[in-house]
């Protein structure tokens, strides 16, 4: 795709076009990092990238750079550059639709596949594709254009909206609604039983798990990531909520829009999680806990009581981040602090 | 199913009835949480609820309630409810039985699905429920009642008992042994090989691992979690222990009765573990450690050394949790203490 | 096997025999550890195992004994042992030669199952074994002497070398190459998107995910880990690394040679591993990290920045293990720390 095309398509995105210069107008045929950029590769520098990556556009050998708008360094470089560049607002973003363009997703095969089981009274929108041997379960519900990969299973009585991509050997469980423009990553489970069991003189008594499990519209959820069912009511993920690889979802949690979950957190059940959540990876959030708007929790943090909307917390158990990074550095010094106080006390002791 | 019945059947069961008003005998159809409920729902508080929790057993609108006859506060509140209630000694284990009834489990297809692949010498047992798409290996024994659903492989020489659940695309590797009424979720793994490499001149010397792994009765292994087989000898996971999703068994790791292990929780090789042993989220134990009866770890306990019967641990390494609570307040502290240190000495110089 | 058979093999390895004593010449059926060993079983004790593993040598019921050859105190007793034995330089790496003998590897089915999907253009080597149910997509190599189990699903341009074991279930995305000789594990996912979007005022836009993932030679991956693919570019799993259960690997890492990281170790995006890597059990390393050679983290640890080649380190943020350990045993000390400055601070304003 000619340069000249590419910026006509990104004048109608939100990324923000600036400044351009084409001289050259390269045919891009593929994107890369500006290390690795051959000839025909476009390329691109993040917003508030370090001076080492800034350095790399006069080096790199891509043929077409998106450069940020608001970088002084980096306006005074591209004058000097024989490559041609557009300078945007957002180029990461302009990076993200240049990588739709270049690379169309591809499924696998169009079509039910003849391998694929589907049972009874199972509906079936347009423009479905189902993979070599699926299970579908009696009165499931599948929305147009949902692609679903080889060796999925779903349960009876599932609702699944449009435009959603389930890839292979994911588990969807009876009773699940998934909304439109999902993606499920292979090996994921969505609504299996929640952990709920009652300590008895005889043993473990189950405590059944009748709820269902509700993906909101634009939910991503990781591979071989679980979202488990309450034994009543529901666990709902909010739209546009993002859940990387191996994580928990306990029983009965809730979280809002815009979340973003990184690796292997695992929240355990009922816990409520506000709008635009971030947490990083390996982060623990205790059951019930209730964890307000825009809150970031960093990686490893453990989350075991109420956070308050807009909080940044680290640590175990979870405080603010600023006092952790302090008491962190301290902890360090602990070796220290016994000697000090040892010398002290030699001293008044005297 | 009218209240009068489900008192009836509660009566037989070990939740222990006390007391209990029915004036409407609401025709019971489905359960919910006091918040949620609606007409013709059947609700309940659990024993030592908080005292907010208590006061929806005012305001809810479910037509009967399950209540703790423990609780002087809640039989002040009963006398003057106009809902129909019942006191008993273990309302949530009332409120499971009465999801059993209600929700009777359900399975997806009966009989042998045409599509599933089953070996040579393959016994199964009557009753047997074998999804569609289900591989099972030669010499292979599936005890009756069992319910395998799609996608399940099954590997050569296992030997499964009666009345299990094996749900969608979870794998047993060949040997495996599983007791009666073992519930295992989608995507888990029994007896994959343990991690163990020798380091020679020539790189990683892998050890084969030709042990097994024994799940007993009444176990029940989460979504997407792995119980590794060992080099020789056994992996066991005791009677009636019940372990949650994405947890992390090493090789010839041996579990007592009763324990219950949360999401995300790992343990290494050779690790020994007793009786009733409760370990919350994200613990991790260190191998060949040995973890007394009804030990109880609180989350992202790190243990790595033994611990004796009864204690309750939390931190990393595992400390006394009532210590653990002490330190972790302290931690908080510690750039006070730097600075408390900074003035001693200041004065002491003086 | 007759245990003078088994001597001739280890002649031809690299486990070092330096002296043996064979008077009953025992037919060797299994193998055991020296507590649950019988007649015909063989043992091994390792090199620097502790002393009460020693002194089970004593009176295991093996019929023949593995022991290491650089320890007095083995080769002070051995003299009076009336069983068979023989003394190594590496007892650990014998052993697990044995096993190969004792326990040839098992296919589940040789040949290609007639319920395999394959699709158009895929290249399948000689002795290539595809399992009941597996799916692979078009324009798929797979190497000679590669075994692919029941239920894998395997999409489009995956290029597999030869002998690779690849278990129950288990998915590899398009574009993945993958070397000779790997294990890949039951419902481990290989090739998964990365996780990577980009905030905007719509939400989070999705980065496209069009990389690959390449797993060199003698690579191993654990049940249902999860190793992603990058946005442009190669995440790449240097030869001869062994990777445990449930492992995240985010998009565009790259490890060495000879790494081994435990089960639960999640590894963010763009982190530079070095060679000879280890580390521990839920140790998490955070995004364009870089290790150096040779660097052992144990569990648990948080690395969040670089680390020098050669380094042990613990806790979280990482520091070096040495601290650590005299860290985290102050830390228990914390409320008598906080204790003495009151003290000294009382004694002082006197």
């Amino acid at each position: 795709m000619q340069l000249t095309k590419i910026i006509e398509k990104l004048k109608l995105s939100q990324s923000g076009i600036v400044d351009f210069k084409i001289k050259k107008n390269p045919n891009i045929l593929t994107a890369a990092s500006l290390e690795k950029a051959k000839e025909n590769d476009i390329s691109f520098l993040d917003n508030n990238s370090q001076l080492n990556l800034k350095h790399l556009i006069k080096t790199t050998k891509a043929s077409a750079l998106l450069l940020p708008a608001d970088d002084n360094f980096i306006i005074e470089i591209v004058k000097q550059l024989t490559v041609d560049w557009i300078l945007l607002k957002e180029p990461k973003i302009a990076f993200a639709e240049i990588l739709e363009f270049l690379y169309p997703a591809e499924i696998e095969k169009e079509g039910i596949h003849k391998s694929a089981v589907i049972g009874d009274n199972v509906k079936i929108g347009p423009g479905v594709s189902i993979g070599a041997n699926v299970y579908i379960g009696n009165n499931t519900e599948i929305g147009a254009g949902t692609i679903i990969h080889a060796g999925v299973v779903i349960y009876k009585k599932v609702r699944i909206g449009a435009k959603n991509f389930i890839h292979a050997n994911s588990v969807i469980h009876s009773g699940s609604i998934i909304g439109n423009q999902c993606v499920i990553n292979a090996n994921a489970v969505i609504g299996g039983e929640g952990f709920g069991f009652v300590p008895t003189s005889n043993g473990w008594k189950k405590m059944p798990q009748v709820g269902i499990v509700i993906l909101k519209n634009k939910v991503e959820i990781g591979s071989g990531s679980t979202i488990d069912r309450p034994s009543v009511g529901e666990t709902i993920i909010g739209e546009d909520t993002k859940i990387d690889n191996l994580v928990q979802i306990g029983h009965g949690v809730t979280t809002g829009k815009g979340c973003a979950m990184a690796a292997q957190v695992g929240i355990a059940g009922g816990a409520q999680i506000g709008d635009a959540v971030i947490l990083a990876g390996q982060v623990g959030v205790s059951n019930k806990v209730k964890i307000g708007d825009g809150v970031v929790a960093s990686s490893k943090t453990g989350i075991i009581s109420n956070v308050e909307a807009g909080e940044v917390v680290s640590g175990f158990p979870a405080m603010p981040n600023k006092l952790w990074l302090r008491c962190s550095a301290n902890f360090k010094k602990l070796p220290e602090i016994v000697k000090a106080i040892r010398q002290l006390d030699r001293r008044n002791s005297r």
